[in-house]
Formats: C-alpha cells, structure tokens, sequence
C-alpha cells in the first residue's frame, strides 16, 4: 500500500468503540484521511510512505475538539477575576468588549488563542462571538478547524443592531463558508435570557432549514432560573422546550442547573450537553452533574469557555478537572473514568457538533486530526496505562505534533502556520490598551 | 553594596504582610540568603553583583512548598485510577508497597518526584513514607529542601516492625539530620485510624521535648469518622483533642469533614490544616471547607498528596485546583483569590512547618529560595495581573530557573543536581516490574 504519511507511536487511543489501546501501532494518511491504524510490525512491511516520522515515548490520540469558547476573549485573559459574576460582567467584560471588540480584536484575540489551543492539542473548537467571519478566516489561514458561531442577540454591538440584523450576518458566513474544508457554522443565540421568543424561533426554523447545529448557553446558574421563573413563568429549560429547542442540533451549555426530569427529557430528545467545568467552578455557577447525564445517555462534550473565564484554553486540563469533579460530586471515586474524559473531549464533541462521521476518532476514512503528546518527562513516568497519564498528569507543554486534515499544523510544539512573534507582540499591545480603560 | 548574586525580573511577587506586587524589581543574593528587594534601577546603580540575571517577562515568587506528599509514590502514578478507594488501597497500591518498597524503591521514587518538583517551582516538601532516611539523603543530593516525617503506624513493614520500633528509627533520623541546611524532620504519625493511642501519646510528649511538627492525616473520608465513632465513641477530631493533638505544631492533613465547632477548634488552638484538592477530588473523599476555614482564621496549606491519587506533584495545577473549588464550594466567584492561593502554597506552609522565620517569602534575610516563571507563552499573554497568569494559566512547563539556599538547582528549566536520564531509567525499569506484578 502507498501512504503519504505513516506515523509510528508506542500507543495509540484510537477512541473507537471499546477505547481500544494499541501498542507499537502506526497511522497511515493520505489525502488528509486516515487510511488505516495497523501494528508497526505490518505497517513496516506493507507500507510504502512518503513520509515516516517515529514517535517513541509517544502517545497518539484524536485532536481534542473544544466545544464551547469564545476564542478571541484571550485578549482578557486575567482582566479581572476573584469577582462575583455580575460585578465582573457589569464592571469589565461588557464595557471592555463595548469600547474595545472590533474586526481587529478579533481577528488578534482569535490569533492568540488558535496558538493555544494548537499547541494544546485542540485541532477544533466550536466559537460563540462577535465578527465570526474573522474568527473563521484566522482559523482557516492557522490551518484549524473551527465551527463558527452565527451569534444572534438582541442587544446591539458593533457587528450588528439586533436580531434581524445578526441572523442576516450569519446567513451571509454561512454562505461564504459552504463546502470549507476546516470551517462550519452554526447558530448561537446567546441564551435564553437574552435572546427574546420570536429571535429563537427564527433560529430553529432557519436551523433546521439548513441543516446546521445550535449552540446555546442554558441553565449556567441558579440566578438565571429564578429570573425566567421571575419573567415567563417558567425554567428556562421549560421554556426552550416549548420553542422546539431539544433535539440532536442542540448543543445546550453549562447546564448546571438540572431536575431529574430535565435529565430525562435531554436523553430522550438526544440534546447534547457541552460541559466546562473550570469556568463553572471559577465563577462559582453550580455543577453539572456529568456522571448523572452519562449514565442517563446524555451525549456530554467539554468546552473551556473563554480565558476570561478559565483562564486558559487548555483541554488537557478540562479534562482532567472534568474528570476529578465529577467523582467528588458524584460521590465515587469510579465515575467519569479517564477513557469517558477522552470521550468527552474528542468523539462526544465531534457528535455534538454532527461532525462524528468526519472526526473525533483515529478510523479509517475520518479526517487525520491527529495529536501527538511525548510521555517521557518525569511528571508522566512511569507508564502504566497512557490514557492515565494523558489525563491525569499530562501537560500541554507535552503535546509535540499536529495534524489537521493530514497537514502537520504544529511541528515539534511549534505551529507552522502562525507567526508567533507577531501574535504575542498583538496581543501584548490590546493588553496595554484594555488596561489602561478598565 | 557587594552581592554574589542579583536577579531582575519583570514582576516579583514577593508573598509580604500587604501581597505586594513590585515590578520591574530585582533581588541581591549573598551567602544563601536574600540581602535586598529593590527596584532594578536602584539595584543597577547601587549594587555590584558577581553574578547577573535578566529575567525580562519573568514573574518571581518564593519557591512554593508542597506541604504533604508521599514523594516516592511517584512509582505508582497511574498504576491504578477510577477505582473506590478501599479497592484501591487493598487491591492495589498496599500490596505493591508490600512486594517492592525497599530502600532503592524510596531512592529511585524520591528522584523522580524531586526532579518532577523542582522542575515545577518546588523548592520543599513535607513527606511521609518509608525509610525517611534515604528521601532525605536523595533530596539533599539534589539540593532540595524536605521536612521528611519519621513514620509512626501500628502495622509492620521493611522499615520497621511495631511502632516502637518505627520511633526509635525516626529518633536516629532526628538526631542524624540536626542541623542540616536543607532537611528538617517531623514526627508522621499516619492516621487515628492507623495509630493507637499509646504510640500517638509518646509522639506527642517527643515532639513537644524536641520542639518538631506533627503531620498526620486527619478526617480524610467521612468513612473513617463513621468508623471511629464505632470503635472510640468519638470523631477522630475529639480523640486527638483529648490526646493534645490540637495545637501549632500539628499540620492536620485532608479535614474533608469538619463541623463548624471544629473550624472554632482548629483556630482557637493554631492548629494547621493542608489542603489537598486534586487528591481529594480524585478519592471522592468529600470537601475541605477552605473558605471558611480562612476566615475563621485557620492557616490553610496546600499539599499534591501522591502521584498515586493525584497524579501529578504540580503546586501550580493545586493552587488553581484550589482556588477554584472553593470559589465554588463556597458559592462566591471572590473567595479565595489568586493571592490566597499563593499564599496557602508559600508562606502558610512555611508556616505550618515551622519554617516561616526561614522561607515562604522573599524578604531581606530570608533563605533564597527563588522561582521564576516565564509568562511570555500564549496562554499567560497578556499580562494584566502577573498572579492571576500565575495562579490561573500558568504552567510547569515555564518554570525556567529555581534557586534554593541561594544555590541554582534549575537552570533553563534544566536540573543541575540530578542525572536526569537514569532518573527517568530507573522510573521506567521499576514500572515494568510493578505493572507485571499488579
């Protein structure tokens, strides 16, 4: 057989059905797909590669796919924290991003946080923000994948005057994005509480009109459900519902506000939950309970949310906490286990996001999104079991190679695509602007 | 002024009465201790130095010391995860310490966990295991500071065969370490439930005649207060009370369960209590209420426990991992702020073992126990507030340079005391012969 790439590593987790673990195996690439996963031994005999790299030490897994940020919200990254939610939204997010967000802080924010994620092993994340087009084109130039929110509001910004006006903008991205091989759109109203009835009904029909995903912040705090009770009579998840807004293209995030009927009716409907719990732990909005939705059959993604709320976009350590929470919460020491973690930050994401056809495992004919990660430093030795060590002790300081669609993106922890001299030396010039007004 | 060495740095975080942040600061270095902390201006004109150092986008603290763990552990990380705790200690990690501890275990263990701390901006530890005497020689080779306990338990082991017998071993270690520049030793009584009252009264009446800590774990699980309410009448808080355990030479390691009269208790009489998040969160062992605990006016330090519950001996992922959860334990975004992180991660354990006379912070005649991270990677860029990068986003990874005693034990992110490659060797070899016998 011919291959363009064969990568040799000492394990590789695929994430496939039964979160198999292959030692000394080898993925063989062409055309930006993975051709086959074979035992070096064969891959050696049988393959003729352009290209052979060896990956001793090493362990191989799927791009992460970080389901839920707000990528160019890098540039306030540590702007303020150790704030309760409303004094830190009211006196500095919301009047940074009025005097500030525009194209060029986006497009530098976007920048930032694509060298970030790369260098972490992220080869796809799903954005909610303000110019998504030059979100999509930095990530687009960068060689990543990205699904690009359509944000839609009620209350004006500099992208756009009201509802009306975002959905047009996002039908416009939409179009511009047809057929992309690294950019998809979906809708974003931004959540229940500020996105009134006839804006969300709007986004459903077009939604399901075109075919594409929801992403919606639900039930990220108490406040936030005694406020819809306050003003509809009813939970915001009650209300959604109503709208039509709980079938297999929503992607419902946070959610740590859930009855147990709730939980029902999300497995019944196959609503996807997108997790972030270091953001939910930092702005102390409550717990998702993970391990009561996975065994419910809930479909649970992990997203980061932004650095202004992390303060990093480092799936590794998502994983991690996400894994470590939700034992204490549960209550055992079993629960979420390391290979439902993985789970949970690559396949589940791809689902969420009906992306699971093209990526989110390492199988023949999926797209090769493929991380790298060397296990030879002391805080990941000795090696019993790689999945262990990549999530619970791995960092991202780890991750050495990248590939997207078969293109190496990240190339000895160094991405290919991104002058890093020039994205820091932005990001530190909006760092001086932004404080300097907050 | 004459100095050996002075180090300039963009920001030092010195960890005073007021959390200063000083900027564009240096630090004079003589003799092992810290002479001065001065504005690098003043520093250029006033001070000749034989040695200089630039550290530009560096932000310095004091090494931060990990104030439990079980350094040698670091063998078994990630031997066994995602099981419930009693499955794990007896099915796993106590029959392996039965089989393989030996002395060249607790060597080789020691280095790697040394090696993985210094690396990450440890510069002490407080350690309980087996055979006390050779982490202490280990850590001292590397030029390490470590409180090593003298292990006190009911059960036999290779070390030593009744608790008597484990007394009398930790007295030679006493009186072999007396005066040492970098090892101090501590009495390590495990636990109530694994010491018996005779042996806990003859430690107490010897660590008030030789004026050393006592470091035991204490309410770790809400099984272990349920079992000694069976056996002893009582919650082991009382038992301890009743046997003079409360006061500040006790660090009380876990408290995971505590009563609001017990919080009174611990701050009435000084006694210490060291947080340990990640290893709590991971045994589902329940929550340490470390806000309130705070407030009440209990020092709070902060330990990894070991790499086998954990899986990492990383004091920045614990800081963030603490600063985190109890925000969110709390239900306030405010509690424990950044500078409550680094504090429970420098001064509060130097104080907790005695030792804040001599570090936890850098001031003028102070030990130079030293850090300095490089915040110029994408993921603490930009720099609003450098503890915020620090306790938020930062990474082991950009721990470049580490002093202790004055002397330079990391250099570019390098250790200059440890072979590094028969470190990792020996790590290695030991798991395959665990991982065949586990």
């Amino acid at each position: 057989m011919q291959a363009e790439l064969l990568i040799h590593a000492s394990w590789i987790l695929p994430v496939d059905a039964t979160d198999s673990q292959l030692d000394d195996h080898a993925i063989a690439v062409s055309e930006g797909r993975i051709q086959a996963v074979l035992p070096s031994s064969e891959a050696r005999a049988s393959i003729e590669a352009q290209r052979v790299v060896e990956l001793p030490e090493h362990v191989i897994v799927p791009g992460l796919i970080n389901a839920h940020t707000h990528a160019a919200m890098s540039l306030m990254r540590g702007l303020a924290d150790d704030l309760p939610l409303m004094t830190w939204l009211h006196e500095h997010i919301w009047p940074t991003e009025q005097r500030w967000v525009d194209p060029t802080f986006v497009a530098d924010g976007t920048r930032l946080a694509v060298l970030e994620m790369l260098r972490g092993g992220v080869t796809c994340y799903n954005d909610m923000y303000f110019h998504p087009e030059v979100s999509a084109q930095v990530t687009a130039e960068a060689g990543m994948r990205a699904v690009v929110g359509m944000l839609v509001i009620d209350f004006p910004s500099s992208y756009a005057v009201d509802a009306d006006g975002y959905i047009t903008k996002g039908l416009a991205l939409h179009e511009q994005y047809r057929d992309h091989p690294l950019i998809r759109v979906a809708f974003a109203p931004h959540s229940p509480y500020t996105v009134s009835d006839a804006p969300l009904t709007r986004v459903r029909t077009l939604a399901d009109q075109l075919g594409i995903p929801i992403h919606i912040h639900v039930h990220e705090t108490r406040d936030e459900v005694v406020q819809s009770l306050r003003d509809h009579g009813q939970r915001p998840f009650a209300r959604l519902d109503g709208l039509g807004f709980l079938d297999p293209a929503v992607l419902a995030i946070h959610m740590t506000q859930l009855e147990d009927d709730e939980i029902e009716r999300l497995a019944a409907t196959g609503t996807h939950v997108v997790h972030c719990p270091e953001s939910n732990l930092k702005l102390a909005s409550g717990f998702c309970p993970v391990a009561k939705l996975l065994d419910a059959g809930v479909n649970v993604a992990l997203g980061t949310d932004s650095a202004a709320s992390n303060n990093d976009l480092n799936m590794l350590g998502e994983m991690r906490t996400a894994a470590l929470l939700a034992k204490s919460i549960s209550g055992s020491a079993a629960a979420v286990p390391a290979s439902a973690a993985l789970r949970m930050a690559t396949i589940n994401g791809a689902r969420a996001l009906g992306l699971d056809e093209e990526i989110g495992s390492l199988e023949p004919g999926k797209a090769a999104d493929i991380v790298a990660l060397d296990l030879g430093d002391a805080h990941t030795q000795p090696v019993y079991h790689p999945i262990s060590q990549l999530v619970y002790a791995a960092s991202s300081s780890q991750v050495r190679q990248v590939w997207i669609n078969g293109r190496q993106v990240l190339r000895d922890a160094t991405p290919t695509q991104i002058d890093i001299a020039d994205t820091l030396s932005r990001a530190r010039d909006w760092g001086k602007r932004l404080a300097a007004s907050d």
